[in-house]
């Protein structure tokens, strides 16, 4: 009886074990802070050789002899040659963020300074980082799961409260966690099926189903609440897009700027004066609307207009939410009845706004039966409820923003492939089929699984994920 | 016998105690690192509830026990709402850049979370700093005086060697430590001819007036060589305008190229295409050049040229250097040697080059007796000569750029006042004029003496030298 030596965890950690070893001799330094003239900047070094080179700029006390997590004030010296004031923040392998030694420097915020140090240091014995190497290091040395690592990246990208708190979840291990104690269950009853092929002549169930099946639903379900939250996840990440259709002289570039507080869009009394469309981004509760305002879609013979009108038609199809805006005075009935007719059609998640509500003396009584906002762009009234209205049309029917939402598009992929796996895996059992099908499907689903973790990787795939991360993280 | 009440260093301790005690209670917090998406940021507060502020968005330690000079890694919280993952870098008073308590939250670079923890800090009672003022705290703590802290600004925008050096050897004290000693023993003499006014009718002398004469002459020739080394100082901090003028032909735009290693301006065979000045820096052994290309100097009936022409003459009243280049091949003997008399009138701080010297034989033979140097912009013969021209143009008969230099004009401003007064002094000396004339031209550089160190000063000086730093530092 022997353990089967094609176990996918049993493969990785030798595969981990020769890519680590391709960096394990060299220390990287790269700088750490934005470009630019500022107060501070901090070079940041990573490797076995990290202290020491450090030690050999930093002729004011021996570093090889200090603590880790210590602050160290003093000159920077490259030879006889002063470079910099510094302080020095040293933390000893494995308490650091890439789990080796590390050392920061933080210097003044010249560029010429800052490029003087990275350059002392390369010819110490450094090398230059690549984007993302310090936390790719991380990942290596088991400090952070490939969720968590890709969550920096979320992190420092992060330009609203919601994509924020995401990728904080995501580093403090998130929904990882979760699916790496599936997957380690999922791992021992693989082994045993596999196991029992080995005695397939003697038909001996080594893993019992019920408790199989259990697992298995466990994981479809958590898997399927995953895939839900990637809709509100990517709307998180990347934002809501919201198109601004109406016909000419409605109010949208008004409604645009009102929204905005200043006035980048072209605001006209001229009809169809708005041909481009314009994107401009606010932050409403925490989620990211980008909001398109475009030409009129009334019929035009203007050519160039004509072309707006056909771009309109276009980002209404590509929109999240459409936003349709009607002249409550000067349209009739029968005229926005008929916009909505189209709406359905091009894109049914629309909401329909009556404008100038402030003219008329009763909007809503005047389009009965319609589920319109009546707004005055003008004088803001009932903006605010708008805005309000745009928030609830995203979340609603949604994951709640406390649980753990899947924002990245890679770990989508994964679980659907995830799902797909599992649900063979329930189709297998119900109908019976032999044990090493079954455990071909049950490989597969360990193997996407372990592809969102990071447990299964392959280079390629590792220095893509990485390469998107900044220089010095 | 009273100390006299009137002396300068009397007085300024209570004007600093006055300006101090207005920044006494508050602090100030400020991202330290420069804007943009990068790696790491740090925020940095300095003030008496530096910790306490901290303390309070850090739940995972208590940071009022630890020691200084110290690093703690965790979550940073604002009520029950995670900010970011940061290590905080503490230092206690008086162990610190400020000389009060400072932390630095070192956290991820995403100018989102940078402005919501700075947010958080002002929350919970600090205030956002002022351009520079942590530097101005630093002054006021007397952590530095107003020389070194004007050198972190010049630190911060240095961009050569030469202007880091400099910056550098006034952090470390610089020329402040000499002009501080020569003012301490010239307040000595100032109280005791002070005193010997109280006995007046006694006809006594408690300085002795050989000694003083001596301490005098050191004054005036440590002034001098400071003065003298502004020059130079001034060159390293703003660098060398180095107007190129000549003949439409002549070859400027090639040089130009040729010493920039790039295309930045016009290269055409159509004579008098580079109309425009052009400006554009380079490093040659870590002095700075700006070097302005010009039209041609020949007079022309085309108006656009004759603007260009008209400019190029201001050009060369204006530079710090005029390198004439001739066409060593095309021009004669006699149409460089006027040039060079026109040259004379106009900046006599010139340099006469011969380009094209590959096309003719011997070029210092055809233009013998005058000092030029024979280049070939296209193939870059002798250029570097031509650099090490450059180079010993600004540094002949200037300081040794190991020496102490002044890089700033209101310590050169304030310098030539001392000049003035110790002039005044000694020939007060010579004339054997009454004491208190003489007390009063003693005072008088003792002022300026003090202004420079930062020992004589008003808020609106100390503003506006501040005013010019970056924020956070």
């Amino acid at each position: 009886m022997t353990i089967p030596s094609f176990m996918p965890n049993a493969i990785m950690p030798l595969c981990l074990h020769l890519r680590m070893q391709m960096f394990w001799d060299d220390t990287i330094v790269a700088l750490a802070t934005a470009h630019g003239v500022s107060a501070i900047g901090v070079v940041r070094l990573s490797g076995e050789k990290a202290i020491d080179i450090t030690n050999t700029l930093f002729p004011s006390k021996d570093l090889s002899k200090v603590k880790g997590n210590t602050l160290h004030v003093g000159l920077l010296k490259d030879g006889d040659k002063v470079l910099d004031e510094v302080v020095i923040s040293l933390f000893r392998a494995p308490r650091s963020y890439t789990g080796e030694d590390v050392t920061e420097i933080s210097c003044h915020g010249s560029p010429y300074i800052q490029e003087q140090i990275v350059n002392a240091c390369i010819a110490h014995g450094a090398r230059l980082a690549r984007p993302g190497e310090f936390t790719q290091r991380a990942f290596l040395k088991g400090k952070l799961d490939l969720t968590q690592a890709e969550a920096v990246a979320d992190l420092i990208a992060s330009n609203t409260e919601a994509s924020q708190q995401a990728a904080l979840k995501n580093i403090r291990g998130g929904f990882s966690d979760v699916l790496k104690q599936l997957r380690d269950q999922l791992i021992s009853f693989s082994a045993l099926i596999e196991l029992e092929l080995d005695f397939s002549q003697e038909d001996v169930q080594f893993a019992d189903r019920t408790q199989l099946y259990q697992l298995i639903r466990t994981i479809k379900t958590t898997v399927a609440d995953l895939l839900h939250s990637f809709k509100l996840g990517n709307v998180i990440k990347n934002g809501v897009k919201v198109a601004i259709v109406g016909r000419p002289n409605a109010g949208k570039s008004t409604l645009l700027n009102s929204l905005l507080n200043e006035n980048r869009a072209i605001v006209s009394e001229i009809a169809g004066t708005t041909r481009d469309t314009i994107e401009e981004v606010i932050n409403i509760d925490g989620i990211l609307f980008r909001l398109i305002d475009t030409a009129g879609i009334r019929e035009s013979k203007d050519v160039i207009e004509a072309i707006g009108v056909e771009k309109s038609r276009e980002k209404m199809k590509d929109a999240d939410i459409v936003l349709y805006l009607f002249d409550a005075d000067a349209e009739t009935v029968g005229e926005v009845d008929g916009a909505e007719a189209q709406l359905r059609e091009i894109n049914p998640n629309y909401v329909m706004v009556g404008n100038k509500a402030d003219l008329v003396v009763n909007a809503s009584e005047k389009f009965s039966g319609m589920d319109a906002l009546y707004i005055s762009a003008k004088t803001h009234h009932h903006v605010d409820a708008l805005k309000e209205r745009l928030v609830n049309k995203v979340l609603q029917g949604q994951v709640n923003m406390e649980s753990t939402i899947v924002t990245n598009a890679r770990h989508y992929a994964s679980l659907q492939h995830v799902a797909s796996a599992i649900h063979d895996v329930q189709v297998g059992m119900d109908g019976n089929i032999p044990g090493d099908l079954l455990a071909l499907d049950i490989r597969r689903a360990l193997h996407f699984l372990g592809e969102i973790t990071g447990e299964i990787t392959n280079e390629d795939q590792l220095d893509y994920i990485f390469s998107k991360f900044c220089i010095g993280k």
